[in-house]
């Protein structure tokens, strides 16, 4: 697997479950799955040479992320490599533009859209879509990142300043973030997930609702059969995930991911399958796992970094690591060398969250803490939407923050 | 975790998602979970300066196996390590006389036994009890070595032939074999998963049904709070397995161990708290975890070796390891090393029993297959146990022998 962060990391776990050689390519010793992964190759997703390497010493590759570009990824193709996706499909999730209008080819709901090139162009959509409207960067987004909602001519203005190539869209009014995964072989065997609902805050998931509380049937299954087709047409191997907006009673495709996704880390625990299994069933091509659920509901909610800098990573880089179970001395002591304060915080959350919610799963990466960035998960079953809402955002805001104050 | 075998393989993968630093102590760079660990250290369990060293560097010691020599665990206690469980509690493990000493000291009830020193001493006591009667090793028994079934004079002078401490049992005629797991922090704070029946052939585990089919909710109870106490009584820091005989319709001890156990690995994903976290949880003194099912019944079979000897062991050993997903060249190709034959044939085993049976799931260990080697386990959840016994055997037999030849 090319990338070293927390998918990486869920994916390992999931190799090591199926008895499969797992390798990663990771760009630091510290990132998250480098920390917890036995056969880690340290070099730059960019570099030609360091990719062919990796490439030549692995049966299948896939990825972490999207940012390999894709004429390194074509060079791996003509060298023999079995890319997984291909070049072809993973256009369709580094260039955003090339995504809308293959999809309008298709004929897949999208919001409308068109390449702009300067002010005027952006000002004469704003005039015809209505007003706010959203600048995306064509290549490179993620999280949030390379999307700008602009309300005025002067936000369309400042973000033009950047150096950054965008196209316009509308901007849709949704009663509802989707998404639904789907994984496929390169035999053509494909597996649905339930449709979740995403809850996202300033573009960034914080929750994740599986099923989607309240989604009509048909329109899951809408869901899932384009998501499905989609897979199908742009030739995915492993896991696809169209994230979508439900407005005005139906489907629009927002994004496309096709790998593991935020959206279904809640699988590890809430299906029989789990997505990261499931990811490396179909880029191995062997038969698909069920993907049905083992809760009647199932809620994730991200933890986030929050206040000042703490390392929270875990011991395991050789001698330099940390001394406790944290990396840095945390944990009950009774001999060696003492905790250090710094990650004691850490600690005593573990032990409140757990004590408060023994049916809480907890996931956390291994990252350097830095306000805002994703640091884990929790998990938790059951059958009632809002009761699992409450316990997970309290155990997520508690590993996070130290309190129980949910936004 | 000293010892590197697959439970210790299996910690590893709770303790990745616990975010929670691992290190194992394995007597070779090919041991299941050196496979697979980002934190090993190669040494001789024995040998006092290794121990030492490897206790130095953790906070919290804990095992995969009972076979650290007592004096050792009491030196590394003297050193201020934190030892879980510690040497006191393990002694019943090492030891199985002390065992039922300290055992029938606490009134729990056991197998008639009896120390022998020769011939006449174990006849006496076929005389007493009746025959087949059976001889123990004292110590260094595990999955049905170590234990001999009597019918005769002749067999047990064979035994008593051996330069090998044992002591005498009656031979309980029991309608089933039954295993209780329970979890104890240091705190004291205590959880027991529900009791499940062992299915054996010749003295090793081939089955584990969750929860025990038919077993009366009072003699469970029994089961659980016989377990709880034990626990409590011999201050077990960790997991304890309790294995016991339903015979006469009341429960008798068998054996004690005092780590994950082969009766517990259905709760990786048929519990809400897999017993590899909750082990991890019990020893590093954080709140338990939810022991709860999350199904209604839950089995799993142990897949053993079979034929002449394969290597399915994974790639990630460094240079010398294997070139394909099982280490030896497998799997789908589409450049690279061309497959050997020797592991298309596991290769194909995984897309037959993946495609026959979608949701069982697979645990293979990375371990070199010998006749008779548990190398992997399969697990399969639903509600009608019949159905899902003949699924898991299938699954394990297909994976062993490459045909569905049930037993």
């Amino acid at each position: 697997m090319v990338g070293a962060g927390q998918l990486a990391r869920m994916t390992c776990q999931a190799a090591i479950g199926l008895g499969v050689g797992f390798r990663v390519l990771a760009a630091s010793p510290t990132d998250s799955a480098a920390l917890v992964c036995a056969d880690v190759v340290i070099g730059d997703h960019t570099d030609p040479g360091a990719l062919l390497a990796f490439g030549r010493g692995c049966d299948v590759l896939t990825f972490d992320h999207e940012h390999v570009p894709g004429e390194r990824l074509a060079e791996l193709e003509k060298a023999g490599a079995a890319v997984r996706p291909g070049s072809a499909a993973l256009r369709y999730t580094q260039d955003k533009l090339a995504m809308r209008e293959r999809l309008r080819a298709l004929g897949v709901p999208c919001p409308r859209y068109a390449p702009v090139t300067d002010l005027a162009g952006v000002c004469a959509r704003g005039e015809e879509w209505g007003w706010p409207l959203v600048l995306k960067a064509v290549t490179g987004g993620y999280d949030g990142r390379g999307v700008w909602v602009c309300r005025t001519q002067g936000e369309v203005a400042a973000v033009l300043a950047n150096p950054v190539l965008v196209f316009a869209e509308e901007y849709v009014g949704f009663e509802a973030e989707l998404a639904a995964v789907v994984a496929r072989s390169p035999h053509g065997q494909a597996a649905a997930y339930p449709v979740v609902q995403t809850v996202q805050r300033d573009g960034v998931c914080h929750e994740v609702l599986a099923p989607a509380p309240g989604l009509p049937a048909a329109l899951a299954r809408d869901a899932q059969r384009m998501t499905l087709e989609l897979a199908a047409e742009l030739d995915v191997t492993g896991l696809l995930a169209v994230e979508m907006f439900l407005a005005g009673g139906g489907l629009l495709v927002n994004e496309l991911a096709m790998r593991p996704h935020n959206s279904g880390h809640w699988t590890i625990e809430g299906a029989r399958t789990s997505q990261f299994e499931q990811h490396l069933r179909a880029v191995l091509d062997l038969p698909l796992g069920d993907p049905r659920m083992s809760a009647p509901q199932v809620v994730m909610a991200n933890v986030f970094g929050a206040g000042p800098a703490q390392v929270t990573k875990e011991r395991g880089l050789g001698p330099a690591g940390g001394s406790g179970p944290w990396g840095l001395g945390a944990g009950p002591q009774e001999g060696g060398v003492p905790p250090r304060a710094s990650t004691a915080d850490i600690f005593s959350r573990y032990e409140h969250v757990m004590a408060a919610d023994p049916g809480v799963k907890v996931h956390l990466y291994g990252k350097q803490v830095r306000p805002g960035r994703k640091i884990g998960h929790v998990t938790v079953l059951g059958s009632d939407v809002a009761g699992l809402r409450d316990r997970a955002t309290r155990a997520a805001s508690y590993l996070s923050t130290g309190t129980e104050d949910v936004e």
